[in-house]
Formats: structure tokens, C-alpha cells, sequence
């Protein structure tokens, strides 16, 4: 049977457009939405239509083709002036997750190179091979993961562990595979896995809404939590990892990923859990040199007021809703990249992955 | 201008029946549910249209006088037998909030001392005076704690104090004023708090439905956030002091609380937040040598699953809803009583409080 990630991407270019799995609406209803012009697929990023940090690396990229697209028809002559401002608009949809712009830098590089003609055909080819390259990195983070579960597990005489992952690192979240879930999928296959925990992941739920649902299609069985839960979880129960994605890695290997993360890294310090953090290179930004530097985007508290629609708080109560936080390095047992693992990260170490 | 929780207690005794603000539906509707029969206060405890540990307590004492009504009418002879069925039957309500079990004994010694003729007066008195004894408590406590952060603010040379507080541990979790909230208002009165902070409280939202509103009806700004952002609170925003209430505490210290209270435990520790537990020694269980052994309540996954009545997680996916978690006493900075503060508390110190 074939598996979720493979047969149902999130991100698919179909009939000269892009198409994106609406993960606003997600488990109850699953749509795709078309997106024929880049400021749709700006609006679509801010909006949540698409989320996690490589999914939204790829989306852009695509983008960028819808760009050129239109603005080579305006004007074959002038199209890599005027695409600028589309550059802008997209970069400007999402400040944390850095693969945005990497993805952004990496098209505007082959636009910077451009020689004459249509420029779609090699834009696309770039975007797909961005993409690809993305589950393909997400395959390898996934064996390398695993790999560091079963030395785990050798280590301590063990024949499974049970994981704790928070919002959603899947295929959902990248080209496909996923990161985080990547890993928790190549070591369930191994037989590694004794049970997989999930945080709700509040405010949009992402845990409950989009990992269980994920999971579940591909018959990983899942139990949900309250985020608060996670150190009754680890006191209570044999947590051996967190495992989590990131939408940002600084260049001495503080971790910005998802409100909820940091609080979830000190419970696993605390109680003597390992902590593994799963992201392709592209989410590694080495301009940074710590993760105080990292933009945390706020935002609207109607996120936290309401909840399905529904005004659960009182009137005139206030929220205060960044949506990512910072792990420092010092709670990371180990960054899993397509290039390597660093464990214990540091500054030297981060710098020799990305030499 | 009278205070809210002075004009509109949650729990009252009018027209020869208990009424109880009915907490499922705040703060959408404020509406009063009527009960006759002790059976019907056992399902409310149970349903949680009353939840907090001194407000269950006091709504069971409640719930004895109804019993005793009937029962009495039935057999003036032997209604003092016939009414442990009853009994037990509040006892079996809830297993996590010893308050329960300590206002149940209470009622059952005044009948143990029965002399005869209509019991009602005799033990409606002694409700109302647990109740009565309840608000007492809270004001003295809310004294005791706020002097705690007046000291706190004179060792660090600061003016006001930042807080956090989890749950809803206020007017509407006992007969009145609050334990948390209690030492909250208390504080505020002085004029020595900067910012309240509440955690949402996943599942129940008992934040976002129950202390936003509470403290709002007081003209006591507060802002939400999601449980797991707690940690990040901590490390961006000044907080000095996390102050919740309790459901149980054991001979050690070791405190039972809404679930989510350890993880904000764990999180203090690390970015060295003071933590105060406030709570009637009614609370405490002198019986329980630790943590341990208190008997944490499950309730439905559906908690988890659905969101206001919105089925958020996938079908198949399963939940985990411990309600109540324990923080160890090492945790703990100090605990507030009426009879006095505890500091960095164990067995030694518990146990001359409680002598």
C-alpha cells in the first residue's frame, strides 16, 4: 500500500498552476486550493493555507514561477526588474522561517543568471528540484534519525523507545516525508518505535489537526495530549525522545520552532529526555550567531480567544500569542541534518556541518 | 463599587436549595442551576458546573444538607443511616480534590453527634460556615501571599511584581475571593503587581473561560496565553512569581494541581521564577506520605478530541487526559495556608503546620 507522503503531496504543480492542501481545514475537510498568481500564494503562506518551514520554502519557489510566468509576458524585456517587488511580497508573507528566503535567494540566483527566452521551463525545473530535493533530504534525515534512536537503544539495553513530537514536522509541513515525522516513520518501519505521543499543539493545533491525521494514514498509531502535559508525560510514562522540527536554526544551534518547543526542551532536560531536532540544511542560518537574533513571529489573539470559531474567553481579555519560541543549544541532544548529525551543538560544530 | 466575587458568589444557598453558577457556559451565559437532591449535586461536581477543590468541598457540604432533608423525611428514625449512601455517593464524584473527602467528614461527625429532631438547621449552619470559613481563609491567605511578594519586590529592589497563575484557582473555584487569585487580588489592592499572565488551560480552558473573566469583572487586567508558551513567557518577559492553587497536598508537599501546573513548575525552576501554592489546609492530605500516592482523575478523550463541541483531531487518533498532575515539594517555594506559609517545604515543616 502506498503511503500518504507518497501518494497525496501537500504541494503539487498541476495544470500550470499550484496547487496547495488547505491545512486550515484539515482533518475534517481535504481541498486543494489553486493558486494562479504570486500574490494568491503570498496570501496563501500568510494565511496558513500552507505551513512549516520547508513546505513553505518550496511554495515559494513555486511562486516565484508564477511570477516569472506573468511577468515575462508583461514584458520579456524588463520581467527581472519587475519581479522584485513579487521577491518582496513573498519574503514579506512569514518572518521566521528561514527557508523561506532561502528559497526566494536560491530563484532569484537563476533569474540573476537568466540569458534570454521564456524563463519558466527552468524556473519550474528549479522549483521541482528544490522540492525533491526536500523529500529526498527528509529520506535521509529520516535513516539518520533513526540510526541515533537505535544506538539509543543499544545503549540503554531497550528494544523501543516512545517519542513525544510537538505541531506538525510531516509531510504536511515539507515537500513530503517530513522531518521530524520523517524520522518517527523510517524508525517506526525499523520496529523501533513502542508509541508515539503528540501535543495538541496550541493555539492552531496542528498536533491534533494535522500530525494525528497524518499518522494515521499511515497506520502509526497516535495519542493526543494537552501541551501541559509533557512533563506529567515524561515523569509518567518512559519518554525516551522529543523529536521536533524548526523553522530556524542560529548559527551556534539555538533552535526557533514552534510556541510550545522551548517549554517541552526544558520538561526533557528536567527529566533526563533526549531531545532531537530534525531540519534540512536550508533552515540552518549561519548570519545569525544565536538565537536572540531570531525574528518570533506574533500573531493575532484572536488565536487564543477563540477557538473553532467559537469566543471562549472573556470580553476584554488580552493575548499574548508569538506563535515560535527558542531552544537554546544547550537543551539540544542532537540536530539531524541531510548532511550529518550534531550532536550536542555548538558554534564549532554547526560551522564544520555547514563548511 | 462591590467586588465581583463579594455581589456573586458561585455557589449559594436560596430558597431551601443550593444554586450553583453553572461554569460550562462561562463566560458566554451566566446562568444559575438549581439542585434539590443530593444526586443532582453529585452529577454537577461530576459534570464540573462546580469545579475547584474548596468549591467542591463546599458544594458537597451543600449537597449533605439536601441529602439529609430527604432522608429525614423518609425515616426520622434512621436517616442517619440511610444517608451514607449519599455520602458515598458525593464521595464517588471525584477522586483528585481531598477537599471533598475533608468537607463530607465534616458533615458526617455533625451527624454522628445527631441528638435528634430536624437535623437540617444544625448542619445547613455548619455548611454555610464551612463555606463562610472557606472565604476567611481565602482573605487571610490572600494577606500572607501578597506579603510574600512585598518581600520579594524589598530583596530585589523592585516596585511590582509580574505573575503568572494556572487554571482557575479564584472566587469561582471556592466559597469566594480565591486561593491564587485570592493572593492576586490581594496583591493588586497594594498595588505591587506590574502584569497577571494565565495560562488557557488546555483542555477545559479554565484560563481563557474562568480567570480572564474573573479578574476582569475586578478591573484586573490579564492576558492569555497558550499553556505551552509558558516557558517563553519566563525567559522573554520579567515574570517573578507563578502562583496556582491546589487540589491536594501531600504530608511532604508534594502538590497536586490542574494538569499543566508541573510543566510551569519545571519551567520556573530553570528560569529560577518563584512558585507559590495557595491553598486552605483543607487541602492538605496528612494521610499521604507523598505525591505519589494522590490519585490523579482521567477524564474522556473527547476533552482533547473535540473543541467546543468541534471534533479537531482525526478519527482514530487517540488522546491522554490526566486532568491533575503533581509538582514535587523541591518545586515548590512556598505554600500559602490561613495558618501560615511554608517555605521550600517538606515533611518536617508540614507537619508543624498541620500539628
Amino acid at each position: 500500500m502506498k503511503k500518504f507522503f507518497e501518494q497525496s503531496p501537500a504541494i503539487r504543480w498541476k495544470d500550470d498552476r499550484l496547487e496547495l492542501l488547505d491545512q486550515r481545514i484539515l482533518p475534517a475537510r481535504h481541498e486543494f486550493l489553486p493558486l494562479d498568481d504570486v500574490e494568491s500564494v503570498a496570501d496563501a503562506i500568510k494565511d496558513m493555507v500552507v505551513r512549516g518551514a520547508p513546505a513553505i520554502g518550496i511554495t515559494a519557489a513555486y511562486g516565484v514561477v508564477l511570477a516569472a510566468r506573468k511577468r515575462y509576458a508583461e514584458s520579456p524585456e524588463n520581467w527581472t526588474q519587475l519581479i522584485n517587488n513579487d521577491l518582496e511580497c513573498l519574503a514579506a508573507s512569514r518572518p521566521t522561517a528561514v527557508n523561506l528566503f532561502w528559497a526566494i535567494e536560491n530563484m532569484r540566483k537563476a533569474i540573476d543568471g537568466y540569458q534570454g527566452g521564456d524563463p519558466v521551463p527552468a524556473l519550474l525545473e528549479l522549483a521541482m528540484k528544490i522540492h525533491e530535493d526536500d523529500i529526498q533530504a527528509n529520506r535521509t534525515m529520516g535513516e539518520y534519525g533513526a540510526d541515533l534512536i537505535v544506538q539509543h537503544c543499544r545503549d540503554r539495553g531497550i528494544e523501543r523507545c516512545s517519542v513525544l513530537t510537538h505541531c506538525n514536522a510531516g509531510a504536511l509541513a515539507t515537500g513530503g516525508y517530513g522531518t521530524a515525522l520523517g524520522v518517527i516513520r523510517s524508525a517506526y518501519a525499523r520496529g523501533i518505535i513502542d508509541h508515539v505521543y503528540a501535543d495538541e499543539t496550541r493555539p492552531w493545533l496542528q498536533g491534533a489537526r494535522l500530525t494525528a491525521w497524518e499518522l494515521l494514514q499511515d497506520d502509526i498509531p497516535v495519542t493526543l495530549l494537552a501541551d501541559g502535559a509533557c512533563a506529567h508525560l515524561m515523569k509518567q510514562q518512559k519518554i525516551d525522545w522529543v523529536i521536533v522540527g524548526s523553522d530556524r536554526i542560529a548559527g551556534n544551534g539555538d533552535v526557533a520552532n514552534k510556541i510550545g518547543t522551548y517549554t517541552t526542551a526544558v520538561a526533557a532536560h528536567h527529566h533526563d529526555v533526549q531531545f532531537m531536532v530534525v531540519a534540512p540544511t536550508s533552515t540552518i542560518d549561519m548570519s545569525l550567531m544565536d538565537g536572540d537574533d531570531i525574528p518570533i513571529e506574533s500573531r493575532q489573539s484572536d488565536e487564543i480567544l477563540y477557538v473553532s470559531g467559537y469566543r471562549v474567553a472573556a470580553d476584554g481579555a488580552e493575548a499574548w500569542n508569538p506563535v515560535f519560541d527558542v531552544t537554546p543549544a544547550k537543551l539540544v541532544s542532537a540536530i539531524v541534518t541531510e548532511n550529518g548529525v550534531v550532536q550536542a551543538p555548538d558554534a564549532e560544530k554547526m560551522a564544520n556541518l555547514m563548511c
